[in-house]
């Protein structure tokens, strides 16, 4: 599409004539200097009550609005921070909560949406445009554009994304315990064949899960595993349900997903496709804990990733380090609950 | 929540010590005046060949990035524009189709999330004060909060909302069509006693889509309705159901739903706890097209939503409005199309 043509000299003369008051109307009309009028917007700034009165009035009068874009300019702080989010169709929750958390603390949230984790790059630099104060980012960055954050010394903390060897905060569930949690459980329910479904492949969460599950069937001595690969999507699960069937011309006794939604679809492949039933014929497993998993058609047995405490651990992470710079990086690791519903066998 | 602190003066200077190249710094760098210096990062300005190559190599060399914040100051345009969503979980696609479509356009979107539509007033204050270029509102607002976008010469086009006596934009999915065309459905398939289920009581399209099927059944001389209410969950479909059954003491031959959601919960507790079939026993509907309507555990009979027209058409229409003020106000509706699935008998 398109860019957008600036704005033509004629309308932008029509806003003028209808323009907002400014600090400078205001000041005119209530008879002070400007910057006393700025000081009554500042928290901590000393200002008369006589003064703030006159002001005050005057303010009301004319309807004029502080400009938090100014004063941004001013404090250096523009109170917006930005949102990074890939394939937002599943993390509906994650940032509804970050949003929440944010107003709650008079933060905006600039949102970025990404088709691919990999489309990260081109928008960081509209993030240095709007001055964020700080970033949240539920995306794969690459170890070069993750040292970016640190050379502008802009605060950034990943969601759901750890990196190793790089100094940077972040807030992940833990998905090697997660999967060794269920892979447990279905060992122990004498489950000893397996398919390992995958998420997309720049996908690090989904890398971190599959690996997971694999290493843990190894050392429990499970070597009757197939491996196919999806896209986090239902319509993937089906089709890599078919792929495991194909490959290994039945179906196991288990199959593990990367995510909620791909064993939702594996499920409905399973039972409406190939007339199986689901825990009698195969057993089913997630990840995330995702509203749909618990419904009653499916009742999935995954691991609940603690959302709201992780969102919460997000944003007083990032803000912490907005006002306070000197604050060390630091990563914070939650395990996810186990969630026992009727989709495995035991 | 308590508000955030403003930042301690020292970690502000420790700031200032490690601070980003100023368009000042470049102009003193490449020996030229600060105006040259905005007018290469102002389209349609008129710079020199030679000046631009000169200044855009002290840009590169003190990596220099311009500041939208500072640039929309002079220009009066943020290139932000708002987005108000309430219930974001059950808008999700919508959500993504207008990010998407806005960043392709270098327009970036500013997230407001609520919680309830009514509580949208107190967030319309911080909307001025980032002085966002427009407003995307999918979120109910009292008409007095309408006029205020109108005083504030602020373009404003709503998703999935109307206001029939107040001359402001929106795109809408035609609710009431939609209704007929799927009570038509159930009265030719000798569906003849029915419930309504309707969501939260704040949300309009909720209140729209009820009464939309509630005239049609009794405009083809039906009467025997009962109504419940629910807040679009599927815990409160579920709930709802219940009490349907509660207030006829059996099911009626259809369930009609005010969103999909609602009628998955319909369906489970038909199926699960009422050991119901469906359609067999009872027909269910709902409305939107979301994906998990689709999932073959479910196969819902619904209206589908024409998400990527409608957020199209917001994106535009809004855009345009920034663009030219003087554009009127104007109605879009879109039909939904009928989705036949396997959850109606016919």
């Amino acid at each position: 599409m398109a860019a957008r043509p600036e704005k033509n000299p004629s309308s932008d003369s029509s806003h003028t004539g209808r323009r907002q008051a400014t600090s400078y109307d205001v000041a005119r009309h209530a008879g002070v200097s400007q910057s006393a009028v700025s000081r009554c917007f500042k928290d901590g700034a000393s200002v008369s009550k006589k003064m703030r009165d006159r002001v005050m009035k005057s303010v009301k009068e004319l309807g004029y609005q502080p400009n938090a874009i100014a004063r941004g300019l001013i404090t250096r702080r523009s109170n917006m921070v930005g949102v990074i989010v890939s394939n937002l169709n599943f993390y509906p929750e994650v940032l509804s909560e970050l949003s929440a958390r944010f107003t709650d603390r008079g933060v905006h949230v600039l949102l970025f949406t990404i088709d691919h984790e990999s489309d990260v790059g081109r928008i960081i630099d509209q993030l240095w445009q709007y001055q964020v104060d700080g970033v949240v980012v539920a995306a794969h960055l690459e170890q070069d554009q993750v040292a970016l954050f640190e050379e502008r010394n802009v605060p950034v903390v990943f969601y759901n994304r750890s990196y190793q060897d790089v100094p940077v905060s972040s807030v992940c569930c833990d998905q090697v315990e997660g999967e060794r949690k269920l892979v447990n459980l279905l060992v122990e329910g004498q489950h000893h064949s397996f398919a390992v479904i995958g998420g997309p492949k720049d996908s690090v969460v989904s890398m971190q899960r599959t690996q997971g599950a694999i290493d843990r069937l190894h050392s429990l001595g499970i070597s009757d595993i197939v491996q196919a690969d999806g896209d986090y999507t239902y319509q993937s699960g089906r089709v890599a349900l078919q792929e495991v069937v194909k490959q290994r011309g039945t179906v196991p006794d288990a199959i593990i997903c990367a995510n909620d939604i791909m064993a939702i679809g594996c499920m409905d492949e399973a039972r409406y496709h190939l007339n199986l039933d689901v825990p009698g014929d195969v057993s089913v497993v997630g990840f995330d804990g995702v509203r749909s998993a618990s419904w009653s058609s499916y009742d999935l047995t995954t691991i609940q990733q603690p959302v709201e405490s992780m969102a919460e651990a997000a944003v007083s992470m990032l803000l912490d380090r907005v006002d306070n710079e000197q604050l060390p990086p630091e990563k914070r690791s939650f395990s996810g609950v186990l969630r026992r519903g009727s989709s495995v066998r035991e």
